[in-house]
């Protein structure tokens, strides 16, 4: 394809890609297909000789778009906000375009200054501890997913735990990690992945708003140590996926602290709520952390995949990750001035994800992210406000964000019947979780173009599948 | 953005693409700034205040485009291809403008099932065993990265080998895995992170043309088991990062077969050879593998991330892999009717990947595709034939492919000369490696655009370089 093509063919893209933001309300947000039918309408087999791309976004539109459920519909409130915007479309769309490899700082050298330097920009807009600038002895790093974050730190954990004795001996065993009952199934999976063994990861009570006991963890740590293990790492969670719960960061850290224990806090879902001062409180010990994520990529306006990973020593993480062949080595890296991004993560190839981060940044401005996270909280208390006064339903957890777990009073099965029926109704979208082993509805508002009526309208319709199903 | 604002500068952005790759032979094709240069020129810190989107595109221009290193450019040699074409560009462009979550069918069951169902293309279009199709017991999933596929196949190995034991009880020590000392040095990370320890990472002897020994192999399998150890893994790489070597995966597999070892085929680099019957030949004996990966985002015309990941087994793969919280349980799921791919990999998110390898192998078709690897291998040959004409220079490994590793006789010192003089010169771009202890260059042959003009000038540039370093 020549670059005239290219210039005329992708125009067309951005147009339709225009106009389906335009229409995505009129779709019903979850696709209603079944197994197998997206399938069963595509060609056999690649096509032998090339054919025009004209049938490529004719197919998109025929065969793909049924089978699209609309994450960027403002009648998206299912699982989390995963929105998107127009500057950081355009951010994919160059960086799809110059194609660099950032696996090391000489593979494109602004690949990796811009990412550290957006990365230092967030310290200061989230008002996160300086010890997670590049200017200090630690830094950030864009990572894929929190999942891949949690894995990282519990790697580096258990390297430190064990004075790098792990990465060469194997794991012995002994290690212990601790996270709340409550906290993202990623732990469990990096501690999997990680050779510590989901025997030994403990899930931690919480309390009666689904965070973490501080005394609960020391009694468990206590156990551990009389029986001869050696605890490593502790996961916190502020804004847990089932229910928005906030663990208590500072009273666990002083735990933490006295036993030499990695502390990581995931705030992959919340942590873009301290963009605004008043939501600041949900960092309250952060200092005293290891390492801190939080994802961009899900309530901050820049596509998927963009999560930000902070550690406090980032010494520790490059030595747990780094295996440096000849192939890979080069005269920037040796001089000690440059940062490899490919030594603090799994993967070795890296994209120029920093871009479209910078985009989101700079188009809205502090104030203008600020604004629109303020109204999603405002818009979500809004809601937990009519559940409240609304006899027939109730919150079922605090709702201190954008976040509202709530359910019909009339038990599990009229709560099945109402998210069956919304999401079947295509007018809008929601999941579910378990809080005291009841089903609850998860309101989840997040998505970029969400305003009041969305919110409204939901609410209507939930009560009408309500009334329908009592 | 409204739409309309985003139709404006979208296409835009797309000029700007457009103009990239008509010029992109007119820049240095590797970076000429210092390390900090990049960071110096940029703001301090982020705007309280929104900015126009035309002030972030002339800051590209300006800031960001000397920091860039040309992977996309017809004068890149360098590591190994990373290539992309305006068909896998437009795929980005729409996945980001979706904007789905794909970790679930029922999150988009198209972005699920289109990348089965690609997946299942490319089973037939490179001629790989009928057991990695999905309608088999095994079937293929998009990774990001070639070192997440061989660390999902360390993983599956690890617990097939211990019974799903060390998923649960963590690592026992015991357990060893195999690779050639030409391995990538991701097998090495993979290794380290799934808790089983470098010392328990064989480096197995490779022969002269840089492929892994069988008897080697063999032996130490034999003196482990001897030990009471358990051997569990061995990988095998086609197509070695360093100089394009080819373990034999036949005998290999018999070696594994025997003693019931996962055989895991790393063909990142090379893989997409076998498109053409003609080079088929590589995969000989994969029919014996447990598991294989190639990467369409290095030599497929196809944007990074990319990695086509299959597996013999899917079974032992999602049972080694998922861990099922409330939160995403969902009737398509429990209905065992649909495939998840969050339980394929490390990650829980993921993007729509499936749509611009679609693109691509639609809009290339096959003997599109077929005829741009020829024309690389046959670049390849071409300058090949050129060093051994030369008496000045000297092949250093057999070139089956697309990698040309060769040398100027005359020591270390001038074959680091003549690759910093031509990289400075921003003319082309090649990068090195170490073999038999000795520095040699690596001419890696794959960029979309690179023609026999780029390839001659490739060669007149390093031979000039020699004339003034000697």
């Amino acid at each position: 394809m020549t670059p005239e093509e290219f210039r005329r063919q992708g125009k067309a893209v951005v147009d339709w890609i225009a106009d389906y933001y335009e229409k995505v309300e009129s779709f019903p947000v979850m696709a209603q297909v079944k197994p197998g039918a997206i399938r069963a309408s595509l060609s056999k087999s690649a096509p032998r000789q090339g054919e025009p791309f004209e049938s490529m976004m004719r197919d998109v539109e025929k065969l793909i778009l049924p089978g699209i459920t609309h994450w960027q519909s403002p009648n998206f409130f299912g699982f989390f906000p995963s929105n998107t915007s127009f500057p950081s479309i355009m951010g994919e769309m160059l960086s799809a375009g110059l194609g660099v490899q950032g696996m090391l700082w000489a593979t494109s050298p602004a690949c990796t200054e811009l990412e550290t330097h957006v990365l230092d920009w967030l310290v200061q807009m989230l008002d996160l501890p300086r010890k997670f600038l590049s200017t200090s002895a630690g830094g950030g790093v864009i990572q894929d997913t929190a999942s891949n974050s949690s894995l990282c730190a519990v790697l580096a954990a258990r390297e430190r735990a064990t004075r790098y004795a792990s990465n060469e001996r194997g794991c012995d065993g002994k290690l212990v990690a601790y996270t709340s009952a409550q906290a993202h199934s990623s732990i469990e999976k990096g501690v999997k992945i990680a050779g510590i063994g989901r025997e030994n990861l403990r899930l931690i009570d919480v309390d009666g708003n689904f965070a973490m006991k501080p005394e609960a963890l020391d009694a468990q740590l206590q156990r551990d140590i009389a029986a001869g293990r050696t605890p490593f790492f502790v996961c916190t969670t502020l804004g847990t996926t089932s229910s928005n719960a906030m663990d208590p960061v500072r009273a666990i850290a002083r735990i933490c602290g006295e036993r030499n224990v990695w502390l990581h806090v995931d705030a992959a879902m919340s942590g873009t709520a301290a963009l605004c001062p008043e939501f600041r409180s949900i960092h309250d010990g952060l200092e005293l952390s290891d390492s801190y994520c939080f994802n961009p990529h899900k309530w901050m306006f820049t596509n998927f995949d963009c999560d930000c990973f902070y550690v406090a020593d980032r010494n520790g993480l490059i030595r747990t990750m780094s295996v440096l062949p000849e192939y890979l080595r080069n005269k920037a890296t040796e001089s000690g001035a440059v940062v490899d991004y490919r030594d603090w993560h799994v993967q070795l190839g890296r994209r120029f994800r920093a871009l479209k981060l910078w985009f989101v940044i700079r188009y809205y401005g502090v104030e203008g992210l600020q604004h629109h996270i303020r109204r999603h909280v405002e818009l979500a208390q809004e809601f937990a406000s009519w559940v409240r006064a609304d006899k027939d339903f109730e919150l079922a957890a605090p709702a201190p964000l954008n976040l509202v777990c709530f359910r019909h009073r009339g038990g599990d099965e009229i709560n099945q019947h109402i998210m069956d029926r919304v999401n079947q109704s295509g007018a809008m979208y929601l999941t579910h979780t378990r809080l005291r082993d009841k089903l609850v509805l998860r309101m989840s508002i997040g998505q970029t173009n969400t305003e009041l009526r969305h919110v409204e309208r939901a609410w209507k319709c939930i009560r009408e599948a309500a009334a329908a199903s009592a």
